[in-house]
């Protein structure tokens, strides 16, 4: 058993803030590339040289680097949130409403809901986000506010806010989710008013959290359902092993396997530019770079959790 | 870290005969569940009953139970055989031919093909694995045997050979196969003709090995790239990392994600009813039984590899 | 030329009260096999024993059988009456923004106008439809007046009007038709606000009116574009013919071609169990039975208008 | 009945060759614009400058243009005289086979046939045309020169021929039709062996022949079923009418809707860049302009088409 143990003091000698200095670094000049995204003023205005990195180990160490205390826009890093609480609520049934199998397309398409007569493919595209919010709002006559506090909770900051103007803006520009919303209610799959759900589900996008926030709220997620700061049972082992199970497949869009290929941790992102990245076992990881790849994940913040897992020799695979 | 050295303790202490006896006895029931794939004489005739279940630890323990001696059809485990040759080949400019991103949909569909102009979306569905065979045979006029001595070699046994019945059999019924090989063919994306690319395919999905054989054969896997029996090295760390990654993605046919959330590590199934797991670092694991799910994974096999990951609680996440 | 004089002759010959009386008993005992509409409840309680034919030639000559000064709900048929509206004041640039292709899909598919980024296939399917009534309102402020306007001059019947009950129902139960039209703003194919459009869309749709009234209201399509009791043209003679091509090729959703198989003339159908048809040159005709087929087009009313075609041997083929 | 008299008088007035050389010189200009069919050298190597128009009426007349004697790769059109052929033998149970409605998709894919379970849409489309042929090679074991001889016998003419050159050159670079075929066998809808049907399909895609032979072959389309010149009935009443109605839905790939607004009767286009087409009860005619437009169909061809139905003021509209 040498290697192991080998790998496993390794783990406690690594000095992350170095680490994440170094990848600062060498992310640099990839900032420029990707595209901010332009559909609402609020993202749209947020400059691409912003960038941040932290992590929080299961024993306690944290390291950060950047603008590692700004709050951005979650956007669809949120959905972990939500599916977290609609699965302790609801529990297996869950999976009446939505699968769990990637999708293989956009993910905001609405082709494969057709072909499977409404029952998104799993909870982190957009359909499958709507399903699991109205499951929240459903049992929850305030379950918008019910979303944020979970968040707050988990994140241990109760200055967490809804970005209104974001809310807004989502609103004014959320054909696309109303026509996903509205399918999903012709087909009998979502159980609240469609304007319920989707003032829930843009209010949800909309939070504004930092990467220190963000891996605080995530850290259940490596460390077996509890939460590392106050030792609070978030989820049974069970269903913080199956949450990150559902991150590997479908967290990334129409990018899971290459992300998988490149990075190798179950991982969930937004189109403000925000990943947050699990190593079951060790740590939970966050990055910040509001550019977008061609599959709409930050681009600099894949290619930083790439030179992440690389350099500190972890991956699950 | 009291945890990760009870942990870690406990893997050294798991008696793996004790587990898969209990599996076998577990499953018992499930055997005459599934259905028997019936495209072909040679499958539609073995029995239900079979069962058999195999591991081999890096550390080099073994375990065995049930039929684990007897040869079957691996199907299209081969895939990740030939993977592992055409990457050593060819390198990561294999992907330009093929993508690895999980499909979303069934391991033959032509749909995703067409939408997208003959480039596969990963090379474990049958499309992608006839770009992957051609890889193999378009560098090697002898690519078949090259194939089969590949395994032979992984495996430690020189006694594997093709079923020549399957393999014809395969040829008889294998319209859909060549409706897709033509198609890529079409596209530009197969360099060698039709036929040969289909012989040598129907050839690879024709080898016959047992679950002990195969827990060798893809012990590499496990052991970040070495031979764990002759430390030879098979492949690059980062190329067994990326492998499994591809199977935890893609492994599955459209059953990927139901998988991750199930036994939660990185495999591949065959049409034979064999599947072969992968936890990374620590083990190698197969499971054969001839009864398949409707997603065409064997039913039995899946429960099984259920049980064992939950039993000796390793997985990935 | 004997047969070609032969024929006309015997247009002139032909008794149509007798011609209907005819098919109204033939067609009775397929009155009760079609479903009717039960999407809303004013649809549904309609008595599946309704049935009711009118034809009106374009030298003036009329008949009808059945229920035909019943007004039932056109539904779809609508869609022709507001397309004539709105080539009248686009032209044909309109076709920027529709095609005339057939779909070879359901008549409220999603999948194909996310393929063709928001251009529906053609002006007759639901997608299309809300298109142009789009083009309607957002030329009228008082569009949806318009609309019914122009029915009732073409029907010559100021009593016509909509059905507030039909279009209140259509409105709550109107989920997947609010998926297509925020769906098409989503791609920037509506101009006027998604509820606007809506609300016209299922008034038009609601409009309630007799086969009498219907043949009266389409005979300019028999007659080159001509009003043939008032004199006054309503259309080009060009236009006249591109909208008999139109409802050729996309009248009757999925059953185009087994229609044109069948009956061999241009027609258009509605959910409410109406089709219109035309017999370019000849004459308008109309036939109302609400039970439909798989197709949603009325079971009884196709193989009325097939017994037609057949008895005065006169299809466009 | 003033407007019909004049219109019929006129129809016995019409200068047709009068009418096809002014098209001939309408349309010059047009002939460079298109793309020949270049995925075989036979039909790469026509130059774009060709250009042919033959006209065939029912009382006998006859006018013809440009290069209408000289023989051309009649292609897809050929898929009229197999369906006639399968028609007659089979019957009506054809259609169990293969659909009749337009495919709102390429000539080739094999998307459609895939959701639809190996149906072919209608029989115009590729996989269509594999199924019709299957029918005719199933029950002659000549079926490939049955084929050739019918069309001999249509036209009058002993001298058509298959251009072994062009059956060669398709069967080579015909991966698409291969795959489509095996897709079919797949399905269990060839009868019988994939090869055969190729062949017999490639050869009759071969058939050479001129715009005058082809509107002889054609004729009996126009004249209710009978043989102009011979007198000879080669199908029911019904029997045409119903192959109009499925060129008039599916005889212009994805172009049907666009053909029936801009030309207005029922047609079949080839590769090569022949169209015939029908004036039910009155002409048939046919153009040969090699060069393509984006949806397959000759670019000159359907121009000199559009000018003659309106020069001559006919078309089923």
């Amino acid at each position: 058993m040498p290697s192991g143990s080998k790998r496993r003091k390794s783990d406690r000698q690594i000095d992350f803030q170095t680490v994440l200095d170094g990848i600062a670094k060498a992310v640099k000049g990839d900032l420029k590339k990707g595209r901010v995204a332009t559909y609402i003023p609020a993202l749209a205005r947020v400059p691409k040289s912003k960038f941040a990195m932290a992590v929080l180990c299961n024993d306690g160490r944290q390291a950060a680097c950047g603008d590692a205390d700004e709050a951005f826009s979650i956007q669809s890093v949120s959905k972990v949130f939500t599916l977290t609480m609609a699965l302790r609520a609801e529990g297996t049934s869950l999976w009446r409403r939505v699968g769990r199998e990637p999708s293989g397309n956009r993910f905001n398409s609405l082709i494969q809901l057709e072909y499977e007569l409404g029952i998104p493919r799993n909870p982190l595209i957009n359909a499958g986000a709507h399903v699991v919010t109205d499951s929240v709002v459903n049992r929850d006559p305030n379950g918008k506010q019910a979303i944020l506090d979970h968040v707050r909770r988990l994140a241990g900051n109760k200055k967490i806010k809804f970005d209104e103007e974001v809310a807004r803006s989502e609103r004014a520009a959320g054909h696309w989710n109303a026509a996903i919303a509205n399918f999903l209610k012709a087909h009998g799959n979502l159980k609240s008013d469609v304007d319920r759900v989707l003032d829930a589900y843009f209010h949800q996008c909309s939070i504004a959290m930092s990467c220190r926030d963000l891996v605080r709220a995530g850290s259940f997620l490596a460390n077996r359902g509890v939460d590392q700061r106050t030792g609070e049972r978030i989820t049974t082992v069970r269903e913080s092993k199956r949450i990150n199970a559902v991150m590997m497949t479908c967290g990334l869009y129409d990018a899971v396997g290459s992300f998988a290929y490149r990075v190798g941790i179950p991982a969930k992102s937004g189109v403000g530019g925000g990943i947050l990245g699990i190593i079951p076992g060790f740590l939970a990881v966050a990055v910040w770079s509001p550019g977008l790849d061609a599959t709409g994940n930050s681009l600099a913040g894949v290619k930083a959790l790439e030179l992440f897992t690389t350099r500190i020799h972890k991956s699950v695979f």
